[in-house]
């Protein structure tokens, strides 16, 4: 998924209408905007950033609420980041990897090719340094930020041809942003970059041969399962891309203790409860989309997954090289990765290979 | 890992002292007391349910502040279920499985062999209805439950011979309780139970030839790597156990809304924290183990496994029998893991496959 999308739909007159953020304390109490990157009403994602703000209020008492604007209803989608930077709003949701144009370490605050599912995520950012890795790289931007949301392992796309080898993927015409469509690319395959209201009638009419967006849940509300041959997994692209809380670092720290700690748990909670989400909602969808029995679900090839695992590794070595920035990033997450893999391969991998 | 361990060095005469809970309102202030299952100091277990009261305490200002109080200090660890039933204390910290004894369909609320990891766990209680089950299933005891820390995928156990197939386990001397112990005695092995701090001792004697206790990190602390053969994964028995607060229903009504808000908040930042300080810690300490190379770390047969599994829903089959209300949390378990089987095995299993 990218937000390409919601750049072409976004009213850019609502920019000059946000202004400066007014600092709102009749009585102690506080009004902040938040601004996120998704469309209105988009379920888990943009529900999931208003069920953040609704929690801010519950914990204070009412006395910090949030306002939140869907992506194009006050700035642009591909906005937020500037707007909070720039403190014209106190906080935003959004994914680290939106605004790689400005750094391409931030990706790696993400969701990174073959990189760590939602639980290593997880335990990189809170508990192997990622987190305050992540502060360092966005204090320059005055942002701080928060996990504030997991999409869970996406799915690999929707293809109208079966997926037997990496050779397969010769000239295919696919629709996948990021670095996976770098690695696409140096697969042989041809990147094709499409806002979100284009990809179903591209992919009907064979524009395109093949299309990522999300998971199951997000997928289906598009309508691919209607008009694609064979839906494919993992997504190796994206295995568990973190969403990100981020507030304009003058604001927080006019916070009193209380309302950080609000704003903290709040984003926490959110990152717990999306995840659960994500994974109840796709397991739901998953079975829908087999027992209406239209599309081949199928895993991608073992040999296949292992070449795109290296042209990955290679892929990342690339983007890493850019900058002292993303080469510390890269090398943070790969050691700690590293560590994380041997204790995986005897625990979870382990467990899931008993059970499925 | 047990709680009879701590039966023997709690101070039953502590619980005379705890007499009936105070209703602390001055200047609208509560302290409330919370007893845990754990051992003072306990890393991550203990530390955990201090960090939560911690941030009910930030969160609320100080006007909620809880005193937490480790298994023994004011009650016996295997007294918390009933203290906090009956309003002895306003909350506890532990497991649910611990109170087995009262109504076997607890031990779902925890972990059963071969059911759901961390993740799993979280996407059942939160978005399948495993938590409002919990909550009418802890109605009866004037208790409202949370998921309060997940475990993660915890450890197999240390052996003292090699275990390539079922019939390995046949006489074997093991210490592991609950459902993974009725599993192994089905599969020709012999049940120990031993406190705590005399597994150590028995395992370095012989009076025991295998043990399980948690996970690499709370393992080490234990010393095992000093004196067994064998370390396996993974912990089939328990695949991600979760860990509960427990609040007195008529103190948690009696809460203003934003202090409920604060100890709901917290509770689901302690579950999502606590699984990440376990990964991190039990990754660290794998690696140590095998840095020290005494001790040959293996993953369980896949035929073995394969066996238990059969076994394990078996016994899960037998111990729903016990009553209606086991029989129906059975059901709603065994209902959401088939679907979410299904998603998994395209998306986290297939992940792992292709990483590990």
């Amino acid at each position: 998924m990218d937000r390409r999308t919601f750049l072409k739909t976004a009213g850019a007159a609502a920019v000059a209408a946000a202004g400066a953020a007014p600092a709102v304390h009749a009585g102690g109490r506080r009004l902040w905007r938040m601004v996120t990157a998704w469309p209105p009403g988009m379920p888990i994602l943009q529900t999931g950033a208003e069920g953040f703000a609704r929690r801010v209020s519950e914990l204070t008492g009412g006395r910090l609420t949030i306002q939140v604007f869907a992506g194009g209803e006050l700035i642009p989608p591909l906005e937020v980041f500037d707007a909070v930077s720039q403190g014209t709003v106190q906080c935003g949701h959004g994914a680290a990897y939106y605004w790689a144009g400005k750094e391409p370490a931030f990706q790696w605050f993400t969701s990174v090719p073959f990189g760590l599912n939602g639980q290593g995520m997880n335990t990189w950012l809170y508990e192997g340094g990622g987190l305050e890795l992540w502060e360092k790289v966005y204090a320059p931007y005055n942002l701080v930020p928060r996990p504030c949301g997991n999409t869970g392992v996406q799915m690999g796309g929707w293809f109208n041809r079966e997926i037997r080898r990496l050779a397969d993927f010769k000239g295919l015409k696919m629709r996948i942003p990021g670095l996976g469509g770098r690695v696409f690319a140096r697969a042989g395959g041809t990147v094709v970059l499409l806002p979100g209201g284009e990809i179903y009638t591209s992919l009907e009419r064979g524009v395109i041969d093949a299309t990522e967006w999300v998971g199951p849940y997000h997928d289906m509300r598009m309508g691919f399962h209607r008009i694609a041959k064979y839906y494919y997994g993992p997504g190796w692209h994206e295995p568990g891309s973190t969403l990100e809380l981020i507030v304009h670092r003058p604001a927080y720290e006019a916070l009193p203790a209380d309302m950080k700690a609000a704003v903290d748990a709040a984003a926490a909670e959110a990152n717990l409860r999306m995840l659960a989400e994500f994974e109840a909602r796709n397991a739901e969808a998953l079975a829908a989309i087999r027992k209406e029995g239209k599309v081949a679900v199928r895993t991608f090839p073992a040999d296949l997954l292992e070449a795109l695992r290296k042209l990955s590794n290679e892929t990342l070595e690339e983007e890493a090289g850019k900058n002292p920035v993303t080469r510390k990033v890269h090398a943070a997450f790969t050691a700690f990765r590293r560590r994380w893999r041997a204790w995986e391969e005897l625990s979870e991998g382990a467990y899931y290979r008993s059970l499925l």
